[in-house]
């Protein structure tokens, strides 16, 4: 039996790690650290600090190589396709390393319920006949730390939020029925696809890192800021994640 | 000047806490903990044993009783006149314990920046020319607890999920253009008004505490029987929190 721990671990601040994801850390056999062989090794960099800043057991830590989604498929596709690969690399990893069962913890990129897969991947290992249970502990999401380093609420009082992203966005317009959109997975700066009057945005992109940056403001304005900004720090890290809380009417 | 850190403390499991927290709690002068003299009297009673388990230095710690809210007004006004009440009742503890200024904690259930009014309140004060820097640490959400309990997602693959209240739910029936609904602040069962076909519901109570309880299945079933688990347990413990996460087409 592998039982299989899904830790939420923030967003690159050590800082916002719980103290049940550090235990769930330091109970597990076995940490197994994806490294994607892109321009964003600072993220396996940053997990590597966090297991050096926490695991004080005899939890062993391997690093596996996370395979590559095709980028010339459809969307989706290629995103199933990808998730299949993943899990036969999972499954590799379990035979190498806990051929008889044992505690397998994976640290998870903010919370594993928000625009996370591993849920779905472990799915996939039980659907082939794998004998797991899944534990999940609760990460802070880049959406959280937004809202903190802003010091805004996610909704106005009482009112609804939807998370959505760019792609929807860009594909739709602002959804009827809510006057507050978190936008995540934005490739670009969707936002520029809005009639910009009335809405207010609050930007931040690495999120919880010693380079975090921040913009906010009234769309016509923070708008063409953050599109020079994002572009310019892009070119200087080689990679970029960044989401933003979009408000109409600007009832802050 | 005041410089008053918001620190989300999650929804009961002290293990929830961030090591940011525990960090901005150690770091304050005072912590003002709220006694709300009602039959929740539970929740203080968290606090106080948060406050016990991790402050180990010279921060004071104070309680004071939180004004009430009118229950017989209409529910945006109460809430208006409620939230003066309440910044009162800061700005009188602010004047008694730190007239010079100093470093003021407050211990958010969950996070500051969902359903909660803490944010509000600040500005309030600000507008009634108090100099006050506000400083936001994210906590873990009772929707997170709920998720990671159940093990499910929040939103299906690159799908948006919109967070409401039960009052919304109530009120207009199933949103326009989403899936997936993560419901809060639902006095009673609102899910009722739903035409079941097709929903699965994942609930939850005192999520993150040693009482939590979790129903999960098709709406159709699960429904009733959260509505019969949710009276006996109110019943029991004399009061109740809870919150669902409501999903379409079983698309999980």
């Amino acid at each position: 039996m592998i039982d299989l721990h899904l830790i939420g671990i923030g967003t690159g601040n050590p800082q916002h790690l719980t103290l049940a994801a550090i235990a769930a850390m330091n109970a597990a056999d076995l940490i197994l650290l994806p490294r994607k062989g892109d321009a964003k090794s600072d993220l396996i960099d940053l997990r590597r600090t966090i297991c050096a800043d926490v695991v004080t057991g005899e939890t062993r830590i391997v690093e596996f190589d996370l395979p590559h989604r095709d980028p010339d498929s459809p969307y989706l596709d290629a995103v199933d396709h990808w998730h299949d690969s993943i899990a036969d690399a999972w499954s590799d990893q379990i035979a190498a390393h806990l051929p008889d069962g044992g505690k397998l913890a994976l640290l998870v990129w903010g919370d594993p319920s928000l625009y996370d897969s591993s849920l779905r991947i472990a799915d996939r290992l039980r659907e082939r006949g794998m004998a797991i249970r899944v534990h999940v502990e609760p990460g802070i999401t880049s959406l959280q730390v937004l809202t903190a380093a802003h010091a805004i609420p996610l909704n106005t009082l009482a009112a609804p939020a939807l998370i959505t992203t760019g792609r929807r966005l860009r594909a739709g317009g602002w959804p009827e029925g809510v006057d507050t959109l978190a936008v995540m997975l934005d490739g670009g700066c969707a936002f520029e696809t809005l009639a910009d009057e009335g809405i207010a945005i609050w930007w931040g992109a690495y999120l919880g890192m010693p380079n975090q940056s921040l913009i906010a403001g009234p769309l016509e304005q923070a708008g063409a800021e953050i599109v020079r900004t994002r572009a310019s720090l892009r070119a200087e890290h080689g990679w970029i994640m960044d989401i933003y809380l979009l408000r109409r009417e600007r009832r802050i």
